[in-house]
């Protein structure tokens, strides 16, 4: 019974890019947080502390930066495609890369109502975020994180299995928020406009989120999901993942106060974590991160 | 020579208060992160462990709650003085209170370009702040915090003091950005509206750093603090601190490229810190936080 | 082409259950932070918003809580266990459920010499990990995170693959410092004792960092693992995620110094990960997150 | 009536250095975290953007990596003496210098029983501080933070005062935990040795801490203060500022459970916020950051 090298991989992570396009008085800015990640024939670096087939990571981050000025930094899908492709056909022994891209919007200071050339304010916290695995066949999965989103009302939960350690009131009115992370892979024809298709599937999101009434999580994040499914035919699936950040009714009784839906206290910790995949029937086989609730489990 | 308890204070940090207004189909909502801290005849808690003039932390954050629906959340300044001058003249021992307010901004949500009624996203990182400490004069200190700003020109840094550790080139044109802490005392009449006066002291910070061309991160600060009061005869004084978050020029010349001021790493630390107050040659005596760079000491 | 409901799960994360046993004078504490998360016949749920067969969170907080007096905390292993037989066997609709278990490890205050018997400081960063995944057979996988090594001496990096994106130079003596996570799957007949295999299997892990002559931290993680893997015949397999925490040799030639590998500069970001398995050639096939790199993508 | 510009300061914060000793075979690791704060004839910096008075923050970093090879990194408050004296006395426009570190403890790797020579874990997350300013008479003040320490017994809260807001219970038996700050001024004669007056200190604060039965957290950090000025001569006051973590015992009742002290939640917040001096009365005027609560107030 031998012992031996399972799954591995490496990589240089979180290289912060900053590009800067200075084209005349007005100045476009992309901040980037990327993380290279190389498969391959790296056998002898661990078995044998053998070097010769590893590129170091400190080369795989020169050319992040090398590639923002000789590639450009437009779409992150298109960015972070060029560096996986680049490892892959030009890296003898790396058989797959996986290239990780989180961009942190920013927007233009107001001066005077117009918008300024050359300075800028970070935007919302929320990040948009790819992830491209370039090995057979290349796997786009875009996405977003730290949406933080609330309902104050058009949101219950009742009619819930109980058991003996079921004390939850059921209520027809409550807050709903949650810091939404999705995730969507995109298959068959790329859509035109990676930024189109962004802007296009947060906008779903939202709305679904806001006008349906949702009678739990489950089925606001479930319903969302298809939503979007159903307005890109280049989506092939997509994942949700939402902690359930529990507002809680501020017990105001005992100073003679009622409450109807008011004054709430907001908790850090526990929360509820619901996460869900919705695809269509015929969405070719997924990817082994994909095909079950394992996937999650990082 | 005796040992002696010198100044003390305690109260409840970080109650989580949220609360919505649900006037008709249109929600609104206050999202507020309440600490308070009282001070006054707490000696024999300390030194003989006798809790009969301590209110509990506890009932604090009760307070917090009730007069989320008591009083209400209008403008945080006038949540803050309501707590704080409650705590000042209705609980004995008490001699001084402050309170300190976080405030979190939201937007709605956009549904078919309509605002919705009651979804709503979080919008930027940045965060509204106020301290008010109620004594002998009340002392309102608001400000803003985590507003994170970058111009890619118009910012130079040259001629300045060199010693035998100096490595630093001149530099005519770089990256400024940064993190901002302000904070502004507001003295003699109170504005008509502290969110009018909060957001055009967030206009003017703004708009004095995107058209000042930038000397040192010094002179920017203190030409924003100094912007602010000229604009409003209302604040006394104006703190501001910002660490310098550097932008450094990738080196891509090994790899025969030239990089114009076009790809940069964002570094993590260390970063400069600078910080400055600004105020009147006639504003009175300020508090004992107040009166040297001590005060940021923290 | 229909849109389906595709993998999920849901639970209460992060419930801080704190164990207090108070056997006589001697007090023992078990800090845990739980997470659990129910996996089933949760179809309608989404699809319909039916919550008939949904148990809510809150239910599974409360039994974490109740089972901490019912069952006990002792070793988090068997109280993940029995948490997770519980959701599977008593709650029809769930047919497999994980639970994961971090532990902050507490040591005794020491007065006069001896350890006292209820007052505690919080031990290292380092924390304690399971995650128990009950389904047809129960998965069981331990670990650590946040073990924070280093070695000053006694690693290299040569002999690497160059391309035109290199510029890092060899080293025959650096630092080399990471923050280890480990997870090691228990397999076959359990462990005597879950403690003792987790204070045996750090070792083995602290004592290969240390005594390996480093080549590169690919080597160094192989070999952490396979000492694990060769000194307990209850672990089927291992895996190791490390950021390589650079810390980089400071210039003092500007100044006249010379640098011997004395003066570093510890660096946030980037850093290298590397990531790899272990495990045995018999080794039953793993479950979906542990079938390929893919696994880490979390 | 004119602008001025106020307080000020500047410098680099968060300079990560670590120097490693190599005598031999047994190396030893001071690992700090490094700020420095200027203060003095800055004003045309502000006022005028003209930099010639002011010694960049990168120099600043550069002298805390050079320093750390010719003056070495013995003890931590030597080390920021030397630091805060250079700049008084060898920069010009100086007047006054800050220097601030953290030092983060690591303890050897035990191998076969003995401690390794050169390979180390992170000790526990407490971290070492001290604070020097260097003016007129040279300020220092050393401390600890984020000691986390619990009691399960020997702590009540009760004979509390009440108004309509309070519902707290009395109880006579509680668990007190905090997450302590203590920062403490030398005068007169200095330690022979800053670290054995650390670990003494450390010590005189957990015993008191572990042996003191506790009435409320004020009296429990006056009496931890009082017990380090009896014990040193050379510490003219001490500050304790401590978070009241609350633990809240679960409520099992409803599943027909008793909990006597057995199972508690650990809550994040709010928390309650502790803070007080204790000097002695013959201390000399202390420094402006010192001289009242607002001292806190950061």
């Amino acid at each position: 019974m031998a012992i031996e090298l399972g799954a591995n991989q490496y990589g240089k992570a979180e290289t912060r890019v900053v590009r800067v396009y200075r084209g005349g008085e007005r100045h476009e800015i992309r901040d980037l947080n990327v993380s290279t990640l190389l498969r391959g024939d790296f056998g002898d670096a661990h078995t044998r502390g053998d070097q010769a087939r590893v590129l170091p990571t400190d080369s795989q981050k020169n050319t992040c930066f090398a590639f923002a000025k000789e590639k450009g930094v437009g779409e992150i899908e298109d960015y972070a495609l060029d560096l996986a492709r680049h490892f892959v056909d030009d890296i003898g022994p790396v058989s797959a890369a996986r290239v990780e891209v989180d961009e942190y919007r920013w927007e233009r200071v107001s001066v005077a109502g117009q918008p300024h050339p050359h300075a800028f304010t970070r935007a919302s916290g929320e990040v948009r975020t790819t992830a491209v695995t370039v090995q057979a066949v290349p796997w786009i999965v875009s996405g977003l994180k730290d949406l933080v989103v609330m309902k104050t009302t058009g949101s219950e939960f009742s009619g819930f299995l109980t058991d003996r350690y079921t004390t939850l009131a059921e209520t027809s009115d409550r807050i709903l928020a949650t810091s939404l992370t999705a995730r969507w892979r995109y298959q068959g024809r790329q859509p035109k406009s990676w930024d189109e298709a962004y802007e296009h599937i947060r906008q779903v999101l939202l709305e679904r989120f806001a006008t349906l009434h949702s009678l739990a999580l489950q089925q606001t994040l479930f319903e969302m999901g298809r939503a979007v499914l159903e307005a890109r035919d280049d989506v092939a699936e997509i994942r949700l993942s939402a902690p359930n950040k529990h507002h809680f009714l501020a017990d105001l009784s005992p100073f003679g106060l009622d409450n109807p839906g008011e004054v709430f206290h907001a908790a850090d910790r526990p929360y509820g974590l619901i996460q869900c995949a919705v695809h269509r029937d015929d969405a070719p086989h997924p990817g082994p991160a994909w095909d079950s609730a394992a996937a999650f489990e990082g």
